[in-house]
């Protein structure tokens, strides 16, 4: 896997692109001709690592070069403009999803016959102009074989190594739904959360000293979660609470050396106007409650008020 | 009762104190010395009354004269310092509390032996300055005798009189309960979600189309409320969902006439920075389940968001 393409650059494919050009032929896919433009005076990223990366970006699929691996990278709610662009292209390659929630892989599954790739990323970083990510956290992305695809969990490994080779870190799977579920349930809690309170992952999120604390509500939300997941038969991979408490600690860690808190990816979304992923992630929890017959009221609410929220 | 006493002059104490004006000899007692002030120089409303008052304000107690009524109308997170303020003074008046929730009469009762009467009202209108109200909902009072204190229906309909006779609209029952109990369902709901989806009460409230509609989480908190009223043997006065609705549409008609919508309390005092009254409202609905075994995870829930919301 030589020639791997990126779809997206926002923070997590910017990430991806820019590591993986140093052990690969990498060409990046945007939607904005700007931002291609940008990009082809070279990729900079900074913090974590720093360097700048030298890429192929276009904004037209016509202009891409035949590749092994795409990363589709963009948001949930680009999925289905991303497939209608991909379609009937790159027949030899294999593409991995790595969006929040559920139900990408099906998405680009009515788009095209590629073997499809699941994973779950934890890196994070910010953004910083159309060429230029600050990388955050420098955490692992976890894949697997899409089973509905029937992918060799050879293919899955290879991805792995390319990704550690490139300086990332990566851990395949033979199944990924137990770390996709972890992952749901921990973002579908968070997110939710830090939307309607307006608040980072801030300590607060892990407080249970009071009654009116809101780590009571957090460890309510990720107990009905857990109890979707067991009825869907999925074994978590991670406890969410404990996911929590660490990346709360972590968070605290950073603050006293003066970085700011961590703000979660759709609290980012509301607070620029834009629509979030919460279709995706806790819209996703509330369909399997509702296809195993678990009722799940406290994701429900979230779920309405933060659509409601996004319209206000 | 010719004399009478209003505490506090923010939106309601103000429409209280410049009607009564017309019928009584009225006093007001505020916390700032610039608001007396501004007060002294005529309190204006506009809207849907327009004219000026003549009161007579003051911002230390001692400089009050004998009352036969006071109308305490300070937010509820400021009754415990209107207790201090007023204890030992003014044997003779009768008190009138009008916050919203549950608890002010007892705040109040810790700091003096005044006979009580619990009130709550519909009316609103928006601060235009120190002394100058705009009037939007010309709404009833709704008042009763407080249980614990023995006040006599006969008082209570001496302030009704004098009220109606002042050119408001007020309404006493024997006991006030029913009243204060769908008043405080519909408050615990309508604030709540204010707040947490920055919306003012527009038609999204009423909505119930969509599973992912607002409108369903609003009826689902209102049932958790009924259940608790019901536990705690109160008959509720008016339906909550149906004040909810008429409520809506009323705003609805007013947007047409290129009115803005009403911005519920909490949602104003958390885009102002200040503390809301969500431990009155919400809190005393969640103690009170509490009490009678009830369980409202949904407003525990709301409870624990709002709390974290105005710490952002």
């Amino acid at each position: 896997m030589r020639r791997v393409c990126v779809v997206g650059a926002g923070v997590i494919g910017s990430l991806y692109a820019a590591h993986l050009a140093r052990v690969a032929d990498v060409s990046v896919l945007v939607r904005r001709p700007e931002q291609a433009e940008a990009l082809r005076g070279g990729l900079r990223i900074s913090g974590k690592s720093d360097f700048s990366a030298s890429v192929l970006a276009v904004s037209e699929p016509a202009e891409l070069p035949e590749f092994d691996l795409g990363i589709v990278a963009t948001k949930a709610t680009d999925l289905e403009a991303v497939g209608e662009r991909l379609a009937g292209r790159f027949a030899g390659a294999t593409m991995m999803t790595i969006q929040n929630g559920l139900g990408a892989e099906e998405i680009l599954r009515a788009h095209g016959p590629w073997p499809l790739i699941s994973a779950v990323t934890f890196m994070s970083g910010v953004r910083q102009g159309d060429a230029h990510v600050e990388y955050e956290l420098d955490t692992e992305t976890w894949l697997g074989p899409y089973a509905e695809t029937a992918t060799p969990l050879g293919a899955v490994q290879g991805v792995e190594e390319l990704l550690v080779a490139a300086g990332l870190r990566a851990r395949a799977f033979p199944d990924l739904r137990p770390a996709q579920w972890s992952k749901l349930i921990f973002n579908a809690t968070v997110n939710t959360v830090a939307v309607l309170t307006d608040l980072p992952h801030v300590s607060q999120f892990a407080a249970i000293g009071e009654l009116t604390d809101l780590g009571h509500l957090v460890r309510d939300l990720m107990e009905e979660g857990e109890r979707v997941a067991a009825a869907a038969e999925v074994e978590l991979h991670e406890d969410p609470w404990e996911m929590n408490v660490l990346a709360v600690r972590r968070g605290e860690t950073q603050a006293a050396e003066g970085a700011y808190a961590h703000v979660p990816s759709m609290l980012e979304d509301v607070r620029s106007g834009r629509r979030t992923e919460v279709d995706f992630i806790t819209g996703a929890l509330v369909r399997e409650a509702e296809r195993v017959g678990v009722p799940v009221p406290l994701h429900t609410a979230m779920y309405r008020l933060v659509r409601a929220r996004e319209t206000a």
